[in-house]
């Protein structure tokens, strides 16, 4: 199970995040493309990170909400939707190649992946952007209760999925993050890790209400805010390469 | 001699210049690639068009400011400068070819394309920005009394210029254009067309001192505000197939 | 019946309406507080106008969104609706005090002002922030069949309320505005003049249905955005000044 | 002498500078008004906490410029910059004013602050949107060589100057910063403390030819970076104190 994190995302004068850190202990960087974090500079430095450690590149758009880090719903046309990630898989990819790099998977943003898990039409959209851009790109989204039909959904179009699972957050039997608002929504870290050997050994997560919930995850989503989340992903590393 | 346009700037809400008429007489659209004018819908739909009219697509980079339309001078580092070249060229290039079309030359626009023709440094980091995209593409500038240098300057990098001409502008000995705020800096109809017949015929315009400066375009900058502007440009087209 | 227009949305080098010819013709002016359109200069410009025409003052705040005109809904919490409004307000109140001016009233703009009006909560949330900023404003809000309940929900905080309504919009019966996307919700000239003289002879409007909705409205919305509607707007301005 | 700071410089999810812990060691905040940095929620939180601390309120005006951080240099024509000062001080005062607080004076920030010392017109045109705003408010600047004549400039227009020293820059006999491109541009902490002692003891700076040039400050800029500014900053203030 590879380990994917959210990177560039720090912004003009503005850091975020413990870039280099994690990239060199991460799989794949979700990379933002400049509507909710990254400007010229931090891509280009972001890129050229993920070259020096060998990190999968993929592209990790977002509504136009620098001020709200994206994480504010907008409600774009279909039209406007498909043109906004056009534009920033462009400018990604693009800026990539003058690396000598290349994207190959994109991710949606905060609001948007929210907005594409919970409506099926705006998955679609996204889908069919993808399926749209002019070379081949997989779509990483929420392993759920229905990833076999968002995997049809999406074969429909060509377009091949990447599941990504969480291992801090509790999940609803529907295979959903419940909200960070519920007491026990991000778990303490023997929950967490005890999550990430289900995910591997069984292909499950327990939910809230108790059920073991089949769960087929490629991917898992790590956070390099700061030095806690460094050394954390680090014995989740070590955990999947026990396995 | 070719003509060219910028184009595509509109934005959000706001209309600019007459797109659809101006791309039926041009041959070459200069894009506004979403820093000074542009955004995602905007560009869609100005490559759209190009596609219908069998235009040549060029990106038109500029200076983050939307506010000013990227018509004031930014100091900008040479790093910053070129990452900030590489995303909007990446975001016009990846969106043409989710069309099915491709940017083949870059012209930089308003404040940045003064400083490059006052200033050889930004020249030259604007040179080596286009050098450094992975795919060829030649760089628009003015045809001043220096072309043959700057010829030499980018023929370093293995760039290739295009030279442009104005129709409608007073020249000045260096072949820079006089600045607006002089008067007789924009020339009347009868002054423009003659300009254009001397820059064809001759190869050659007639300065601010009476000089025959020799200049060789390969484009002339024509433009597609309004009605007028328009039916300016029908009027040069006839002339230059006359020719 | 006093007449209101959304003014002083040019934005930077785009031109929006003919804000001159409407000044001349109207009573109170919305203008646009730089978060959906307008800038410094416009702003500037927009007050000057209003105050060489002698018209009255509004604030009209939008959702940060300049690329979507403030015409996406954004979830924003309370407390940032809050800020941005008096933010807004602020900057507005601020520079029409630097030509001897004041904002004397707060319409919301685009989506924000659909949202107002279809989430109570939202329009609390108006309410609240302008009973808080330091002078008192009024709040232009739609005359609907709840308009009574409004007003009490708006004493409660001190707010007063100046209710609008439209000549040229279809009505529910709830006294909403039926969707644009629908046949008939934009009125013809007659219908429209017709809705004008029976909102001033009779203070109804008659519904989609055919019902007679009581509407007491102090004030009417009109356009300034081209010719047409400048022309308009003075032949409602001489029947309301007959009545 | 009063330290005075620069603060809310955080934007939407990005931090900067230990806001809390310099307001309880500082005088005067100059606070960003949304140009550079801060946003509505930003400014709202700054002004609570300057409020908290008993902390005079200073606008911290910009270039419009978020990715460059203020810090890149624009040609605004001296209107386009009157009014974009007019804005955010008045974005910035309005929302003092709605927690009961009021802004009395404005220092320049970054780009602009340079500007205006290394150019008179600029300098003057910051003067006097000072005056035309509707209440009184001070300019903050560097003290120079020069201060006695820019004092004459502010009054000739009715404004008062308050004069700020630096602690840690090694000054040029004009009474300018030496370029932070220099060796010895920085002072180290024994350094910095002697220029303070000086500053305060007799009112003068040791340049980097050794001259002793006298300036009269009013007040010290300090900064609340990081854990090691505000402990440098404490010490200072004890310095001043025990004057």
């Amino acid at each position: 199970m590879l380990l994917n994190c959210d990177l560039g995302e720090s912004f003009g004068a503005w850091t975020m995040g413990l870039d280099e850190q994690a990239m060199a202990v991460i799989d794949c960087a979700n990379i933002a493309c400049g509507f909710h974090a990254g400007d010229p500079d931090v891509i280009a430095k972001t890129l050229q990170l993920a070259k020096q450690y060998g990190v999968t590149i993929g592209a990790h758009p977002s509504y136009p909400d620098l001020q709200g880090f994206g994480r504010r719903s907008m409600k774009l046309s279909p039209h406007t939707l498909t043109n906004t990630l056009h534009y920033q898989i462009s400018a990604l990819d693009g800026m990539a190649q003058c690396q000598g790099l290349s994207v190959t998977y994109v991710k949606p943003h905060g609001a948007l992946y929210n907005d594409m898990m919970a409506d099926e039409s705006t998955l679609q959209t996204v889908i069919q952007a993808i399926a749209h851009y002019p070379k081949p790109l997989k779509l990483m989204i929420l392993a759920t209760a229905k990833q076999e039909q968002h995997k049809q959904l999406a074969a429909k179009y060509g377009v091949s999925l990447i599941f990504e699972a969480f291992a801090d957050r509790l999940y609803t039997d529907e295979g959903l993050l419940t909200p960070r608002s519920l007491p026990n929504a991000v778990h303490n870290k023997p929950a967490l890790m005890a999550q990430v050997k289900q995910l591997v050994a069984l292909g499950s997560v327990t939910t809230d209400t108790g059920k073991q919930l089949p769960l087929k995850a490629d991917t898992l989503c790590v956070h390099g805010d700061n030095e806690a989340s460094i050394a954390l992903v680090k014995e989740i590393s070590i955990l999947l390469t026990q396995k």
